[in-house]
């Protein structure tokens, strides 16, 4: 099972993630991206569906027209682990 | 422009739409669909886009796991009208 990053080993990871945050309140991480319309911001959630579902891993994210708010946690290990990182990481590059 | 439906209006559509209730604090019909995993959840929300976009007509919606949360109102009336009931039907429809 992942275990929950360290705060120095989470603070490395987010350095490399622009536009990732701590989401205020909880044990998770946060971005939210923004497309043109509804077409892109839907794409994108359907080309991160299939990478979050090969990973058995899955985000909880708010899609309003073309804004998707993604928040990353790993329910297991009540808190951020190495799998957040990597679907955050998968998430970008489809973001592109 | 749709307007927005008459308070009789609403109720009457919202009795015919198990599930949708009004949104506590919004001008705004939302309803909880819960499926069997992810794969079922993103498979209706692909089906729902579709049809959103054709309609060019789009839901708030919030997807954890197995679980949607749709909200739906009517951006440039201010509140819900016709284009809500029709793609809450089509919502109802997909999910079957």
């Amino acid at each position: 099972m992942a275990e929950r990053l360290s705060a120095e080993a989470r603070r490395q990871a987010l350095g490399g993630l622009p536009g990732w945050t701590d989401v205020p309140g909880r044990d998770a991480i946060g971005k939210t991206f923004v497309f043109k319309d509804f077409n892109e911001a839907f794409g994108f959630m359907s080309r991160a569906a299939l990478v979050a579902e090969k990973m058995d891993h899955h985000p909880e994210w708010r899609n309003v027209y073309k804004t998707v708010e993604v928040v990353l946690s790993t329910h297991d290990a009540g808190g951020v682990t190495a799998r957040d990182i990597a679907l955050a990481k998968a998430m970008d590059a489809i973001a592109g």
